[in-house]
């Protein structure tokens, strides 16, 4: 249809496979950008100033924002945290959620995703390597793996624990069970039973 | 928190007051970016294409691709498109679909929205007034109004024929009834009630 011409047709192309959004989605979004064209600069320049000083930290897989050649994020940066402590986690998300906690010092190890045998990822293709090289050359003492409570984070969970063992290095994972503000009669069996087997002595 | 930088910060803030779109989608859909530059850099590209074509018809206030000066859209600029018949409708997504039936031939107005008194919209606050005068000096014939079956929609209706009564010019709306395929267990009362009423004879 000449009605969208082609640069529109392949940005409704990319809007529609981002995340969450559909074919439909992206036509009200683009239209929302195109009917605002203070917007749409605006979303221009946001994304120049986010791809000029974006970089993966050559550390630990976290986004860096320095700009710089051998990009090093806030936390690799930071000489207050623990360099004893590694935070395993899936993404760069996991890092956001657990920084607003506020409680873990240590530093992360961004696994870039988790293994999976039903969608073909093996432990080579996430960083899991780098995992253990980083565990033996920064002489870390702690790795908790703070990954998913899904088949495929638990078993991402025993293939690290299974190759870090060689190196005496203490190994955890989140504990599980109820989550804050949950009723008990609307968990599932799963949390249930794990809740009920790490119950914990008060008296 | 000084691990989301200002630029990303800002670009978050955008992403999330898209139509559609919530903080923690927005973070979806920047995450998904940065973790592709390719994608990243693409969708900066169909930005700046996109930008640098789009204007707003002079005419009927449809978008327009052509980036000249004085932006003339694609159904304006089509000389096999009857000038005689206009079909007022609220926005540029309806002028899509409608385009998608391909049963209309004539040319389209854009109002940019309709009379809302719950919204403090008036009848000049939409492009009513160009409406009026574009059917007097364009010698149009009829004027289809393809508004929403909602409270404004009719009101704009009643409004736009109104102020075209006294031009002689054909005015029509919408037929309203039965959507095609659905069930008539499942239709609501007022559309089965104007289904009823707008009945048509087949023998």
């Amino acid at each position: 249809m000449a009605l969208i011409p082609l640069p529109l047709e392949r940005l409704l192309r990319q809007l529609g496979k981002l995340p969450g959004l559909g074919p439909r989605s992206a036509q009200r979004v683009a239209l929302s950008l195109l009917q605002k064209p203070e917007a749409l600069a605006e979303l221009q320049r946001n994304l120049a100033d986010v791809a000029a000083q974006l970089g993966i930290c050559e550390h630990c897989g976290n986004l860096a924002f320095n700009g710089r050649a051998a990009p090093v994020c806030e936390v690799c940066a930071n000489p207050a945290r623990n360099t004893g402590v590694l935070c395993v986690v899936e993404g760069v998300a996991d890092i956001w959620a657990l920084e607003r906690s506020g409680v873990f010092t240590g530093r992360y190890h961004v696994l870039g995703g988790v293994v999976s045998a039903l969608n073909g990822v093996g432990p080579e293709d996430v960083r899991i390597p780098q995992l253990v090289k980083r565990v033996r050359t920064d002489e870390v003492q702690e790795v908790i793996l703070a990954l998913g409570a899904s088949v495929d984070g638990q078993t991402t969970c025993q293939i690290i624990t299974d190759r870090l063992m060689p190196q005496g290095v203490a190994v955890s994972t989140l504990a599980k069970g109820m989550p804050v503000g949950a009723a008990v009669d609307y968990l599932d069996e799963g949390t249930l039973s794990l809740a009920l087997a790490g119950r914990q002595r008060v008296a």
